[in-house]
């Protein structure tokens, strides 16, 4: 979706003067998660609605209602997320989707299909077939160990299960035109041809048919797929060929973007190192990361913010901690202090809380990470009845 | 490929005044089959070359001396042939490929791999899964019945196999550009996606790392395609990008089109059943056929015919004789007696002559095909070490 000031694709996001979400879920034509839809699924799931959702970083969806439908009626209904193995390992804003996908599993119980792009990620990249199997085999452990449930699981490379989907993608590249493909992912013609079947193969796992080993051929389980608002486009066709595939419209749950370390204005990428913290970073490095590069919503000086207090929304330490600290009540007294210049919360105490907070995580995950087996990964990969 | 005069694709034959299938080669950039090269083959085969090639309907090649190279050196190689299943039963022209074909595995005692495009099919026509399905089966068992060793013969359905080279068609698919396929194809931006990236999975056969099971991982065993030369576009963007990935180019041995009964001037077709015989068409439908619709060469009453004798080339009752009549003094004779207007060889003698050998084929074919199993089939189409 091109806008006058916003550009925003799977592939690309350009806003100069920042994305302004609330535009690009207009324009998409997506609907706001507001306080009763929160209500709703705190009532449907019994439990607190996740950070994620309470502080606004999952901002719109489509369709919600008729997965909380499903689930208050006793339908199943599964979810769907994915990853595109690129880099050995991941950031934050890698995790987000996960983290919060991993609430939905716990919440509602149900299956998950967590589709690795490893094909999208070989005809976008210039890697060779062995290292985008290195950064699958990588990223999965990651996945896992976010701590999802083994016995509703299913993690597949494309390369891999493609056998398995094959007609159904077929079905799917027959509905959608070069014409409709240029216009939704911006493809043009030096774009390989790949490329341009690809969101056929995105498109699939949306249905459960893609499934038969889960969903013993049922057409009719309906799919949540939570995801970050580029990938909307591909759903957006998905939704568009489903009916004339006799199937069910996936629903949709969007984030807005982790933001990056130097702020608001684009994605978190791997690209550039000092823009994310990666689950492999030394505390060390963590610490160095956030003092030089997170911005700071403070005074220029000590004296400037014991005048004039900080500015939370533009201060990435803060904006992270939003995400990260589920305690309400310690979030809005960091806030609080900081935001009206008390002396004992300055840039480098909400700083230094953000490193021991991402240290803690990322302590956490290397932990689990190791317990992982070649067995378990195995496991999580394996095509079996679930 | 569109010249002035004709427009040659594998989805399209035009050419207004016949096709000019020496101006054809000649703009693919393919060499003649002379008779050097056919001397060539019999002395490396230790038999006397098909009908096909004697007579010029397998007329043009790519790079077959290396096939015939490293048979001599004892090196081994693969035939790799297709169908795209579309229609209940083959015609002759379809046959065409298959006779040389099993000539060739009988002649160099070779694997051969068959690809079935349902997948193709489905893209392109508007049937159902279901009916590609059926017509895949059925042509299968007609192409089984053509003789071919099961013990050295692996014929797959793309939506079947295609988890087995998925890895290696996005390969390919990575090294063809929208551009590129649309010169070499003709494709406009309303072809669905599925069309674009159909020609990676027609290349990916060419390649002995296609069949692991085949070749055990050998990456280097050289691939020779039969096939009517409309397909040469798919093979020459595979010669293009083999070297890009380090696999060897395939080559090629390509035959005319094989004439329908009104002639010369176009392709055999399914879709109009009065230009072809299919293989189930009972004998009276095949006299009525022949003797109705076969374009003659002969004069246009008796006193004509025995004055002036018949034009050969355009008879297509004689020319069907000319490949499927293997005895050279008994088509000599026919010819020189009916293009003399000799009274013991009129229109009707060469039509009878013509008519007793299709049906003498057919029910061959039939006897052939009847006595095919489930079991037979499934053999033939199991990936499985040969």
């Amino acid at each position: 979706m091109t806008t006058s000031d916003q550009k925003i694709t799977p592939w690309e996001v350009a806003a100069a003067g920042g994305v302004d979400y609330e535009k690009l879920m207009r324009d998409f034509g997506a609907q706001a998660i507001d306080a009763a839809l929160i209500a709703r699924i705190e009532r449907a799931t019994g439990r607190r609605a996740h950070v994620f959702l309470r502080r606004g970083l999952f901002y719109s969806h489509r369709d919600l209602e008729a997965i909380l439908e499903a689930h208050e009626a006793g339908r199943p209904f599964y979810l769907y997320t994915g990853r595109g193995p690129s880099s050995d390992s991941l950031h934050f804003g890698h995790l987000v989707p996960f983290m919060f996908t991993k609430y939905l599993q716990e919440a509602f119980d149900v299956p998950l299909v967590v589709q690795m792009t490893d094909d999208e990620k070989f005809l976008w990249k210039g890697h060779s077939l062995a290292e985008v199997h290195k950064f699958l085999i990588e990223n999965v452990k990651d996945i896992i160990a976010c701590g999802f449930d083994v016995q509703k699981t299913f993690i597949f490379s494309n390369f891999a299960y493609m056998g398995h989907m094959y007609p159904l993608v077929v079905q799917i590249q027959r509905l959608i035109s070069a014409h409709t493909a240029a216009a939704a992912f911006g493809f043009d013609d030096q774009a390989n041809v790949g490329k341009w079947a690809f969101p056929a193969t995105q498109a699939a796992p949306s249905f459960s048919s893609a499934f038969p080993h889960i969903f013993g051929g049922r057409v009719d389980v309906p799919c949540l797929i939570p995801c970050a608002i580029d990938q909307d486009p591909y759903f957006r066709v998905t939704r568009d060929v489903a009916p004339r595939l006799g199937l069910l419209k996936p629903s949709l749950i969007h984030s807005k973007f982790f933001p990056a370390l130097q702020g608001h204005h684009t994605k978190m990428g791997s690209s550039d190192p000092n823009s994310a913290i990666f689950l492999t970073d030394e505390p060390a490095v963590v610490a160095d990361k956030v003092k030089k590069h997170a911005f700071s919503g403070g005074g220029a000086t000590k004296e400037e913010q014991l005048a004039h207090g900080a500015n939370l929304e533009v201060d990435v330490a803060y904006q992270w901690l939003r995400f990260f600290l589920d305690d309400d009540d310690r979030v809005d007294d960091i806030g609080r202090r900081y935001a009206k210049g008390d002396p004992t919360m300055l840039t480098g105490h909400v700083k230094q809380i953000l490193i021991d907070t991402l240290n803690d995580m990322i302590a956490r995950h290397k932990k689990a990470r190791a317990q992982l087996t070649d067995q378990i990964v195995a496991t999580f990969m394996a095509v079996r009845e679930m």
